[in-house]
């Protein structure tokens, strides 16, 4: 919806023109901006409390950040799967944007908007391998960006067992926990067996034959044998991030 | 851990012949029942604030029956895909049992145990048809043993959208969602598109043809384009319940 | 069917050496140009009530274009998956060739033909992310190459179901939809459940992880609760055109 | 909606308490009974021009019968995947009840609706085998319960491809094509090539070996070269009986 | 080979009518007696340690009696997912058969041969639960009848991982290690990471939905990040316990 | 075609009223048999030297009987996947019925028809094991009617390749093997690599877990690194035996 | 085995100091030279007729030059899936090298042997598309090279089924036939419905979505109801070839 | 652990302020260094009497230089999948790195630690064909860095089994053998009834179509009828040779 509409509607509702339910039904059901191309979908933030999300995996470079520019005018923007490339012509135009190399995420913070303080609630994002980080980044800056407090515990799979138990104490002071694993996909049946917190589970698309791009972690995983654990698709952080934040909010 | 054990640990602590911290460990790392045949975890119900479960599908009457019977002498037992025929074995000399025909689940309540309050946030269970009730009703059993209040909306799948959608108040006042479908699996992906709470999507092998016993939904819900939504197995009503107890405690 | 034997023919005709019948049968059962590494079926155009279709993925551009030229020469053609480079090879020779980006179609009119009028009945081209719209538009050049109306409705998934919603006149006023989505592939499901009239679903390969390049649409697809929906093969947004064309006639 | 309640309706609109507008908006608006375990779509019949219908595979021949006739009250009711026994319970009670042993299905008509005549266009329905000739006939119900005209061609599988071209005639007179096969699923393509009618695509699941249940079929026929096919799920003769029917209305 | 044909050769060699290389030969190329409907491999004994095995299922029990008592003429038997109706048959002939019901197997031990001592190294069998038991047991008795001294310790998935870490001694006093576990298939990686000696891994049918009849496990396992992994076909307790012997020796 | 109808044919030719030629031309257009519920092809043994093929698994052995007698009117009938119950229908009025129980297969020869003489060159028929037999046995059965001279050589296995080799002689004097193998489906590429003749595999259904009801061994077979393999349907010994028969002649 | 070796080995049959059985039965049993890298077998081509055969895919150039040299010194070669790149290597060194870039083999005649008179029998292949072609005519090459009379019928896919029945005089002339088809695979099933010769089915990978790289018409032609079809690997024209030389010989 | 860390341990127990058995746990309990992004394990060297192993492929040359330098300032590295350009990194600073081309290995060996001698029994590696060879020496180099000896016997695949029976001796004299195949996967099941020595079968990724990347021959070894056969993961050259060397051991 454009900036003046809202304008409108809310001059109309000062000169008592137009009723506060009026309004906020209207508000309610004009959400989005008819770009032609794409309905964007400007109210998301204020009903999900959430900025605008761009998955820039298979769009060309500009039209990537033209898309995410548009959003920034109105709204925050946060960019995953984004490149360098793409973080340049960005950033040329919201110098503010901000690039995280490891998770490939673009954030675009709204000066106007304070800052809500962080959760005191802690979501503790944990890894098989140094290869599943990338996954757990973008987890881990999706739920930075729903104001939420993230620890990470990286690289404690089961090939090392002692490695997860020396970190018990942090595993037991978390309120949820993002377990991300690729090849065998153990760790969060291992994780869910220690605590009684809510588990969610990623399966990574790293390995190599029979792990067939996920597909094995990601059945380990549905079939945990410790309850309390539920299951993303292959390689979203930034599902996991936001469903840990929506619990731990 | 047999109940003269602990006796005599509880014994020795107050002859002080054990420091409490000793005791505490010795309680932490015994915690489980050697039978032999099997290993029951008698202590998962105080690590884990819930009772012992039972999974009876593939076991013999008899043999399930002996299972739930051993572990209600000092727990609360949970059995989850019991029979009528299970029941009424278990019943005989259990006869606090109670059995949900629907869920398929035996619940023996552990009368020394004070009951704790029902939650005031609120579980709502979801399904699409009539015949993803089972399901759902087992996720419910499982919450409501948890001391979750659980709420349900029946038979709202998408062919009639409206039936979802006039319930658009019962769906805003839930804390948590379990959505349960069959089929195409869609329900998951709407309600999550409506709500900014945690959606728990379980499959269910409703159906016939391409949906494979429950792939279709599962996948579909796996990729739903929803953000806040995170997936179980196939029929794991037991696993969504506990789930969602986990969160809304 | 080489030109000279058509006039051969029907030289023959005018000069009562042979039947109408005998003429019209020689049409029908000769219907194909031998060219020696393909036959070239230059009569599905009176057959099918289409122009010749040439499927350009994988073929080399020079290869590409050396088919839709000679096809060009008597007939009207349609090229789908075509790039740029195919393009120009193509406009060199054939100035009214016209190029469509977006849904990667060449088409070529036949200047002789006299052009039909378009349809007052209308195919609605839903889709439910921008990502799916080449998909969406390969299927209304089709339609559009086959005298059809086509109106579009763009980027109107379910995780903002309002955005369909508010677009109910639309979708109530087509004879015909096209609904095209990848990820969950939830949308024809949703608005097979809102419309009484047939429903083409496209799934597309759009996503990641366990969409596993199309399957989990495509089987959400197939076993879509609302009745009225049929399926077309990943990607094939030319079919769900020419399909919603056959209908809509 | 019960019935008391429409006739509430309907008397303040006669009396001038409810504007014919409102009225009707309720009535769009309210179109559920809510029997508790379901939610009944009494409108449906209305809003999509079709009867209720009940899926009666995989539930209890008792339950299956309760729902049936409690739809009867006041809907046509089309069950599908109907044994001998659950029609033996509904014809207790409902004797004007219509039981097809070859196609499964229970119909119900309603004696006072009046019946619509059958439309002039026909539907073809094509079997490669006699084993596929269920799934045929549950399309044919369907359709003739939608007022639609119904024509057969069974057994004319291409392993002797001559029983197919001598019925071209046939073929050519219909408006609409439903062509089921099992195995190779071979039968689609051809027919589609022989056309230029939509054909709707139904794999079975005859078969032994490597037709892996209706897979193989399925495969075929999203993959049909001939444009014009469009395919239902595996062994869905109902679906592909309605979306027939939608098409040549 | 028919006991005559071994005297016979045998006399030739006391006579010095044969050499014995010649008759090391013979006795190696003519391993089998063909009994026109199977070729009995009554050498393979000889050739690798082991008595003939009967595969039972899916034979009707009569045949398999049959079958067993057979090669009980001359040979050492086990018959494996034996039937007490298969046993009942054998016994009644052969009354030093053993039956193992939990394992499903019989013995026929030959008191020709005298017993070799068992290894004093020791193979430890591990399950994940007490459904794997069955599989577990076939191992154990196929380990034993080779001769070697088995182990057990069932019950002791990561659900409670404390219970395999108190186990700790016994697992690092075995040689080699079997695993046995359905549903999520994380034990064999977990008792992987903690050994350094052969761990020989055995997916089981055990689980239901996404475990897909033990295709999770399988995968968990062939991609367990622990080396020291091999795997067995699904539910093979048999090979797992051949092959430890082998190991072993 | 009704047998008056041929006689009036012929008679028409014997009258000189119709041209050798036209009757040919009529014999050969006609070729089918319509019994409303099926086509039958009476026409195919002459075009294809076979009698009729009927596939009885998931027929009711009523249903199937009344086929078989139906087409032994007028046609040698072979029915495949045939019980004993439906041996006994069919038996009891055409006594010259005759029943292979291994194959499970039923053949009724038309009397009237002199017998050709078997083929000199022979088709050698392998397995892998005992299970195989039934596979085989139908690919025997099916050769044999179509006049071909068969031999056996049943389990060879390569788990004691011995058996094979010393086969070597048998082997080499066959015109076309059939091999037919379950499990590991390993024996036709070994079998492909010892003879320079067409090697038909087939693979069977016999074994458990990761076979996967025959895939794997299909799987195998398809790869098989020996040139010279052709591969049947999972358990098609019919097909094999067909196929190995039209190279044979 | 060395040409050096070959020489003695003959010297001495000369000399008589080497019996004529015995010669033969060296030369059978030591038939492979041993590179230390590959055991190249020589003696192939006497035991079965052909050249050796070197796939390139996925070799270096330089590579599969080199091999393809190396074995040219003794035996005729004929190299599959070879590059224009690999071609000059090996031209450079032998110029009497063909190379069929459709194909994409190279073939080395050796000189000195005498060349065979081609079949009389003849040797039909035919496709469905064009892009089946380079598989059609990797099959032609290796027939022809192995002394076949080779046909070629191209292009006459299902779509439009004229195409093929107009070349039905062909079809009918043929001994065995090859028949190579992508996408829906449709085109075997249909010509083993029109000849009663031995049809050897080549799935392609060509098409796109649920074709799944050739997986679709593998399992068509797996599950073709018309018998005398067998089946090949997905895109190996040579195995095609290969297996008909065998039959058509 | 830093160098530091272990040094103070030791002065400690040198100096009496530490007993052994205090020492000898914190040894055990805290093996690995935390590098904040990894937790690298330097004492798995200890533990399981290997050296640290670094997986490359997918990870850029410098990174991966990057974490083999960094081990190897305090142990023995072995980095599989590693390329020339990663060697050179390498090679710069740690000029007794060992590059094995074909295995694709880098080993860093550690001057400081004596070697101990390799072992008298022997492991055997076979494989099919010479593409499977680059798989085989990754096991070679594993095994050989583990102290092991090793023979070697490639390209002896079925098509060719004499290639395989020639050289029986040399199988025999193994006392564990790895078989690497790929395409049918065949030769793990004919070696496995050639011996009574453990087999670990590893499929390769060699072959096309319906091979797919390795997953006919996995099926292949997981279903060999010759008992003594285990399964590596598909590729997993580094797990055959790292489970040969702990059997051997």
């Amino acid at each position: 919806m454009h900036h003046e509409k809202i304008k409108q509607l809310l001059q109309a509702v000062q000169a008592q023109q137009l009723s506060i339910e009026e309004a906020a039904f209207k508000l309610q059901n004009l959400p989005y901006e008819d770009l032609g191309f794409a309905k964007v979908d400007h109210h998301r933030a204020l009903r999900r409390g959430f900025p605008e999300v761009v998955f820039c995996q298979k769009k060309r470079p500009a039209q990537a950040a033209e898309i995410i520019l548009r959003l920034a005018q109105h709204n925050q923007v946060l960019a995953t799967r984004a490149s360098q490339e793409i973080f340049k012509l960005v950033a040329a135009q919201q110098p503010q944007a901000v690039f995280n190399e490891v998770a490939a995420t673009i954030f675009i913070a709204h000066g106007d908007l304070p800052r809500r303080p962080r959760s005191e609630k802690r979501i503790l994002i944990v890894t098989a391998g140094t290869s599943d980080i990338p996954v757990a980044e973008e987890a881990a800056v999706t739920a930075e960006v729903m104001n939420q407090t993230v620890d990470r515990l990286y690289d404690v799979g089961v090939a090392g067992i002692h490695r997860l138990l020396n970190n018990k104490e942090k595993i037991d002071s978390a309120n949820v926990l993002i377990v991300a694993a690729g090849m065998d996909g153990v760790l969060p049946s291992v994780v869910g067996g220690l605590v009684d917190k809510p588990v969610i589970a990623v399966p990574t698309s790293v390995g190599y034959g029979a792990s067939f791009q996920g597909i094995a972690p990601l059945l380990t995983m549905l079939n945990a044998c410790a309850p309390g654990v539920a299951v993303m698709n292959i390689d979203n952080g930034f599902g996991a991030g936001y469903f840990a934040a929506l619990i731990n909010k």
